[in-house]
C-alpha cells in the first residue's frame, strides 16, 4: 500500500469535512469565534480578503449606477411589523435592544435600566428602515430610480453558527432600489444577479448556477428571489448571493409613493440584493485543499510571498539584499487594478515551517530565494494551485515579467478545476429510485457523502418539493433561467408534466 | 446702507449659528435624521466624503504598520464591568440587548422574548472586547506589538444629538495596540496623534492644536488622553480626534500578559485612538459659509462639476459634445492618488438653480460651458473658496492642464483662511477679569458669541479648572505639548505658579 502523503490539515476533507473546514480557517488565521455567542473575529488575513471583495464589488456597483450611503443600525419594532411576511421571517432570530442605560443592581454589578418606549431590533436586513427614507425622498417619477448599496453589519440570532457561513453578526452589502415600473425593477433584479455571477466566476473563480427560488425558499416579503448557487467540495450547494424582486410589497408597507408621468399617485417597485462574508466560506469550500486555504489571485489577501532561505549568517546580507530588490521589482506590477501585493517574510523561524505557513494561508505564489538561486540569478517558485512538491526554478527577470500572467493562469486553473468538479458531480436523473440512490450515503460512517447536483424534472407542486425535502433533506436550489432548454418531461416524484429540469441538492 | 448680498443659507452664521449648521447639511444633502432616535442617515454626498476620509486614513494607518480586522458589535456586560472607570464612563448611555426573539404579545403586535442570560451592550468603544482577543493571542514578547484598527459603527445613547457632531450611532475607526514596554506604547500614542494632526491639516485643511487632556477630561480608564483641537467658526473648540495611553489598565482587566525577554510574566501596555464621522461636522464648521458647504479638495466628494448652459434646443448638441469632451479630458488627471472626480450635470433645470445647487454642496470647482465659451474654446470657472460672483474665463486646454494646481491652491487657501481665523480669535490672557470679559457674550441676544481661544496660565489644580468651567462654561481643551515654551507664569484664577500656558475654550 502506498504511503499517503502527509497533509498540512488534519482531518482531511475525506475524513471529516466540517472539521476540515474549521481547521483550514484556524491554520490560515483568517477568523475565529469570539466570546460573544455566534459573533466572529475576522483577523487581518481574512479581513484583507473581505476588503478586496468589497473593492471589486464596490466598483461593479458604481459602474451599474448605484451609490453608497449609510442607514441606521436599529429598526423600530413597528417598522419591521409593517410587512407581515417579512417580520415573520426574522422574528425568531433577532437581537432586541430594550434599554438605554445600566445602573447598579440590587445584588451588585450593573443591570439594564431606562426602558425604551419601543424596542429596537438590530437590523437583520434593512428593507424597512431604508424604505422609510425612500418614502420621504420619493415624490415624483423624476426622483426614480433610487439605487443605494450600503455596506453594513447585520445580526440574525442563528442557533447553530459556523465561521463565515452562518454567524449571528455578519458583514454584507445590501442593495436597495426603487423604480417607476415593474419591468425596470425586474431588470434591475436580474442585472444585479448577473453582477454577482460575474464576480463569483471571474474574481472568486467559483462557477455558479443562476435561477429563481421556489415560493417556499423566497426572501420573506419578496415576490421573487433570484440566486446564485455554487457546488462545494462536499457536493452540497451553497447559496452565495441573492437578488430579490419585491414587487410593490415593501413600497406599500413603507409608503413609497410617487406622482407618475400621467399625474397619478403610484407605489414604487423595489428590489434588494446582497452578498456577505459568507462568500469567504464559499471560497474556502470551493478552493481550499488538504494543505489549507487556496486564495484566488484576484481577491487574495496578498499575491506573492518572498521567502529568504538563509542557512548561515554569512549568507544573510546577500540573500536579504537580493530578496528586497526582488520585492521592489515585483511591486512595480499592477494586477487587476491594484499594485501587486508582495510580502517579504523575514521571520527568523525554520524555513520549512515558514513555507508551510504560507501554504496554509493560501497565498497564490511562494518564492524561495537561497544562495543557489542567487548564483543563477533565479527564484524557486511554488504555485498554490499545484501540489506543494511541484516547485520550479525561473530566471528572476522572467518571473518579474511573467508574474501577472502566472497569477491569471492560477486564477483560470482554479475556475476550471471547480467547474470540472461540478460537472463530475452533476447529472440528470429521471427516476425517483435513482434520485434517492444519488442522495443516499454510501456508508453509514460518512452520512454526508452523496451524489451532488441533480437536474431533474419537477411538476411545480409544493407537495413534491416537500416530499423530497422530507425523504432526503434535498431542496430545489433554483429553477434555472434556461429551464425550458432542458425540454419537457415528467416530475421525478409524481410523474406529472414538467416544463423543464430544476436544480436539486443538499445545501448549506 | 448697502444692500446685503443674498445668501444661499438662511439663517447666516451670524444670525443663528446652530441653525445655520443644520441648514448647511440639509442644503448640501449630506445627511439627515432618521426616524430612529439620534441615528442619522448619511446620504451619498456625505458618505462619499466619509469614504474619502477612510481611504486616506486607511493608507496612513497601513503605512505606520497597522492592520485592519473586525471585532464583534456586542460586548458582554461582564466585559465592560472589568474596568471600573471605563464602565462608569459609558453606563449612562448605552444600548442594551436583552432578548433574542420576538413573539406575539397578549395585546397583539410582537414583544421581546428569549431573554439573554447576560445582557449585551452594543459597543460604545471596543477596548474590552478586543482586549479579550489580545489576551488569547499574546503569549510572548514575540507576539508584540499587535496593532489593529477596525472601522466600525458604535452606539452611545446621547441625550441631545446633532448630525455628525453627536449622534447615537456613529461611524469611526478605532485603533487598538498592545506593546512590550511603556515607552513603546507612549510613542505609539504620540505617533497616532501626529497622524491625526497631519490628516486634519493636510487633507481637511483644518489647523489643530495638539496636547494632553487634563485628568478630568480623560477617556474613561486611560492614563493619558492626547487630542487634536480645532477652532470652529463660532470660535468654539471641537475635539476632532483622540489618542489614549492606557498604561496597563486594560491589559490588567483583560488579562493581556506575555512572557518578557527575561522570562517573566508581564502585562502589556496598550493604546487606543479614534476619529469618527464627527470629522465631517468639524469640516462643515471650519469651512462652510453662508452659501453652504465648502469641501477641501483632497477629501471632497467630487472635485469638479461641469454645467452645460443651454438656452435653446439648437445649441444643445454642440454644448453637450463640448462638455463631454471636457469631462473626458479632466478625468485624465489624477489628484492625490485618485482619478479626478468629475460630475456632468445634465439635469434639465434652471441654470441658476443648478449652479447654486453645487455651491451649496461645496464642490471645489464649478465649470460653466455655454455657446460663448465654446466660441472662445474656453470655460467659465467658479472656485468654491472665492465669492460666488468671482468667476473667471479660462482657455479649456489651460484649465485641463491646471486643474490639479487650482485644486491644490483652493486646499491651501482654505487652510490659510482657517489658520488666520484661529489666530485672529486666539490670545494670551493673564488676568481673570480680562478672561471673564473674553468669554462673556457681547449681547444677550447672542449668548454664543465670545472671544475664542485663550492661552492662559494654570496652576494644574482641579479647583481652578472647575471654577472656570462653573463660572464661564469654559474648559481646558488641552495642555499643549510645547507648554513650557510659553514660559512660567501665574495661574489666571488663583495666581499660583504655572509651568506654562494651556488652551482654554468653550467647546462642542
Amino acid at each position: 500500500m502506498a504511503k499517503k502523503a502527509k497533509t498540512a490539515i488534519t482531518p482531511t476533507r475525506e475524513m471529516d469535512y466540517p472539521e476540515w473546514y474549521q481547521q483550514v480557517i484556524k491554520a490560515s488565521d483568517m477568523a475565529e469565534n469570539s466570546d460573544v455567542r455566534g459573533c466572529m473575529v475576522i483577523k487581518p488575513w481574512g479581513y484583507a480578503l473581505w476588503e478586496n471583495i468589497k473593492t471589486v464589488l464596490d466598483s461593479m456597483f458604481k459602474e451599474t449606477g448605484h451609490v453608497n450611503a449609510y442607514f441606521p443600525l436599529f429598526i423600530p419594532l413597528s417598522y419591521l411589523e409593517k410587512e407581515a411576511e417579512h417580520v415573520d421571517g426574522f422574528a425568531k432570530e433577532c437581537a432586541v435592544v430594550t434599554h438605554h442605560r445600566l445602573v447598579p443592581g440590587p445584588e451588585g454589578g450593573l443591570v439594564p435600566a431606562g426602558k425604551l418606549e419601543e424596542p429596537l431590533v438590530v437590523r437583520p436586513t434593512s428593507e424597512t428602515i431604508i424604505g422609510a427614507s425612500y418614502a420621504r425622498w420619493v415624490q415624483s417619477y423624476r426622483d426614480l430610480p433610487i439605487m443605494f448599496y450600503p455596506w453594513a453589519n447585520v445580526v440574525r440570532w442563528e442557533v447553530r453558527t459556523r465561521l463565515f457561513l452562518r454567524t449571528a453578526e455578519f458583514l454584507w452589502q445590501e442593495g436597495h432600489t426603487a423604480h417607476e415600473t415593474k419591468d425596470e425593477a425586474w431588470d434591475e433584479t436580474v442585472k444585479m444577479l448577473e453582477v454577482y455571477k460575474k464576480f463569483s466566476e471571474e474574481y472568486m473563480a467559483m462557477p455558479v448556477i443562476t435561477g429563481e427560488k421556489t415560493a417556499g425558499e423566497r426572501f420573506p416579503g419578496a415576490v421573487n428571489t433570484l440566486c446564485i448557487e455554487a457546488m462545494m467540495q462536499d457536493k452540497k450547494a451553497l447559496q452565495a448571493g441573492t437578488s430579490h424582486f419585491l414587487g410593490q410589497n415593501f413600497a406599500k408597507s413603507s409608503g413609497i409613493m410617487f406622482q407618475s408621468r400621467s399625474g397619478e399617485q403610484e407605489y414604487a417597485w423595489t428590489t434588494s440584493w446582497g452578498v456577505s462574508t459568507r462568500l469567504i466560506g464559499a471560497m474556502i469550500m470551493t478552493h481550499a485543499d488538504d494543505d489549507g486555504m487556496v486564495m484566488p489571485p484576484r481577491v487574495a489577501s496578498s499575491h506573492v510571498v518572498v521567502l529568504p532561505i538563509i542557512r548561515n549568517e554569512e549568507e544573510e546580507a546577500d540573500v536579504m539584499a537580493y530578496c528586497e530588490e526582488l520585492v521592489v521589482e515585483l511591486r512595480k506590477n499592477s494586477y487587476h487594478g491594484r499594485a501587486l501585493d508582495v510580502v517579504l517574510d523575514k521571520r527568523d523561524i525554520n524555513a520549512g515551517e515558514k513555507g508551510w505557513n504560507w501554504v496554509k494561508k493560501g497565498i497564490p505564489l511562494r518564492v524561495e530565494v537561497g544562495p543557489k538561486d542567487i548564483a543563477n540569478n533565479g527564484v524557486f517558485v511554488g504555485r498554490r494551485d499545484l501540489s506543494t512538491r511541484e516547485k520550479f526554478s525561473m530566471d528572476k527577470g522572467e518571473f518579474c515579467n511573467d508574474v501577472v500572467s502566472i497569477l491569471d493562469d492560477i486564477q483560470d486553473k482554479l475556475f476550471e478545476r471547480a467547474l470540472a468538479f461540478r460537472a463530475e458531480n452533476s447529472c440528470e436523473i429521471d427516476d425517483y429510485d435513482a434520485f434517492k440512490a444519488f442522495y443516499t450515503p454510501k456508508s453509514r460512517k460518512k452520512p454526508e457523502i452523496h451524489g451532488g447536483f441533480a437536474m431533474a424534472h419537477w411538476c411545480d407542486s409544493e407537495d413534491c418539493e416537500n416530499k423530497i425535502n422530507k425523504d432526503l433533506s434535498v431542496t430545489i436550489r433554483c429553477i434555472p433561467f434556461d429551464r425550458a432548454e432542458s425540454g419537457m418531461g415528467s416530475c421525478v416524484v409524481c410523474g406529472a408534466e414538467s416544463s423543464g429540469r430544476v436544480l436539486f441538492a443538499k445545501s448549506y
